[in-house]
């Protein structure tokens, strides 16, 4: 490989069902020259996330990858030259890179990122995984002591924040997850109360046992049937946060839950949908708590790095199947020396 | 009739689909005794409202209405004797009589009533209907001057109200009606900006019409395909007030909206269902603002008043059809001398 080539994942065919390795190709192109108020940045640490899925089906909050796309993605990275005062080389940044080892970016869509080792957790405790954790639990979902949480996709990147910090306010925590083992690792390693695994069967049924006062704050990243499930279940005046709906990003046919608006009037549901990038989460305040907690062991952080650029699209896949256990992201390139 | 005879509609057969007048029957029988603490109250007049019809679907935020029971309602009533220091004879209260002349009630679940001239005014605007839609305009929507509201059953006894109060806050409103005479009305009459109305076919087009910024609060009374019509036109950070779903009351086939949550994740929508009863909604300001509004003329009343408790059950099958402009009540006896 020449020194200057750029290694990149491109989006090959739009999917129409599941996601398939065949939708991906790898290309080698070289690497881009910068404008003005740009920057060129190397790829080291590449986030794979559920929501990568759900730009493939459309504009969502953000636009679609269209096919021939470098695939989109979000990743910590090196600034390696730079047009812009903003950034001087060797600083450490998040930005869309997309699935690619070298990218050129606008200046002010980059972040600069603390001095912070290992890069890793910029990408999960405090990266988004831990901030969407944080401001769904205790500002969408305004969580009290004392009250019964339960958590969807609750062994993911989310979800694994969004029931430790859940607990660390108090609550009774009930995490959803598939399969016994992920299950029995949420209760002995993470702390969880209780469990139900949504692959055993009549969810509804089991969420009520596991939740006999009904459920105060649900955190749903998986929507459908397991949102429905939960709504059913809901206690009255209970706050539903709507964080995403991995259950309908890798399929066609797409399942509302049954029951609205009637629950929500009956037992005077609020349900809100949050996307933590915005601007109304400050978070200050956020990040200082999710550092200083896992820096104390109140938070375990759980992640995994897979290896190579080449492994993104098997990745992604395996992470919609539910493979994963906390934040899987891919190592592109080494940490600067 | 002899002088002690109290005439009731009963609730003679559940209903399965539609609700027709022989799912209702007559009885008469003496009138109550009371008990300790008990009053026995005369029926003035009866509110028909569309949640009448949930109520016979099973337990809601009340129990239901079983097979042979005298129809449940809600009414404004004159104590007529009394086993409580509360309440003197003569007192005028709102309780929930149900569908009959005489009615011995708990006086602890009897409501004392301002002297107010109409009565009927106290099931309309200054009842639940207006409380409705005040403190789901304002409070639960938090409807912003400038804003786009949308309101369905616009021409409905909480709508007119919900639609009037969101011109006074100073927001752009759309009522959506059945039929062109109802939507002209609401607009010439009512103020309504613009209205949209939904048997004229492609409601989704035509609230993007309407909304050409999308909706920022959507009051919502009907739920089904005119829920899912304006989630699929809600501006960002849209609230949507769950107040009622008249379309799933009078049928066996629940529809939930599409987009469930993806659309909510997406525009960071917050939905929330409510009742005004709850004692969450202090309502001495709503009161008090709805009696101003009313007197200087800020605010049109609309109600219609059926003659007699035997036209109840096609009075409430009317309303079901979507039949009323405003709130339709029944007068079950004249008004105190």
């Amino acid at each position: 490989m020449a020194p200057d080539t750029n290694r990149q994942i491109l989006l090959h065919e739009r999917p129409a069902g599941k996601l398939l390795e065949s939708h991906f190709s790898a290309n080698e192109t070289a690497r881009p020259k910068i404008g003005e108020e740009q920057v060129l940045v190397r790829t080291i640490l590449l986030s794979l996330d559920a929501a990568n899925r759900a730009w493939m089906q459309g504009p969502t909050y953000r636009q679609a990858v269209k096919q021939g796309d470098v695939m989109h993605g979000y990743a910590v990275a090196e600034v390696v030259e730079s047009n812009s005062a903003r950034f001087q080389p060797g600083a450490i940044v998040a930005g869309e890179t997309g699935w690619q080892q070298y990218a050129a970016l606008d200046a002010k869509r980059v972040s600069a990122l603390p001095d912070y080792r290992p890069l890793s957790h910029l990408l999960s405790v405090l990266g988004i995984a831990g901030k969407t954790a944080y401001h769904g639990v205790y500002d969408i979902g305004a969580l009290q002591a004392g009250e019964t949480a339960v958590i969807s996709a609750a062994a993911g990147s989310v979800g694994i924040y969004a029931g430790q910090l859940a607990k660390l306010r108090g609550a009774r925590v009930v995490g959803i997850a598939g399969g016994s083992q992920k299950c029995e690792w949420l209760r002995t390693e993470l702390g969880f109360d209780d469990t139900v695994d949504y692959k055993a069967g009549d969810l509804m049924k089991a969420l009520s046992k596991a939740c006999p006062n009904g459920i105060d704050v649900f955190f749903d990243n998986v929507g459908g049937p397991v949102l429905e499930a939960a709504l059913f279940n809901m206690a009255m005046y209970g706050r539903v946060v709507c964080c995403g709906a991995v259950s309908q990003y890798d399929t066609a046919e797409m399942q509302s839950p049954r029951g609205i608006p009637g629950l929500l009037v009956v037992k005077r549901i609020r349900m809100e949908g949050f996307i933590v990038l915005d601007e109304r989460h400050d978070d200050v305040k956020a990040s200082q708590d999710l550092a200083k907690w896992t820096a104390n062991g109140d938070i375990s952080v759980v992640e995994s790095v897979l290896d190579g650029l080449d492994a993104a699209p098997s990745g992604l896949i395996g992470l919609l199947a539910g493979e994963n256990r906390g934040k899987w992201m891919v190592r592109v390139g080494p940490d600067p020396a």
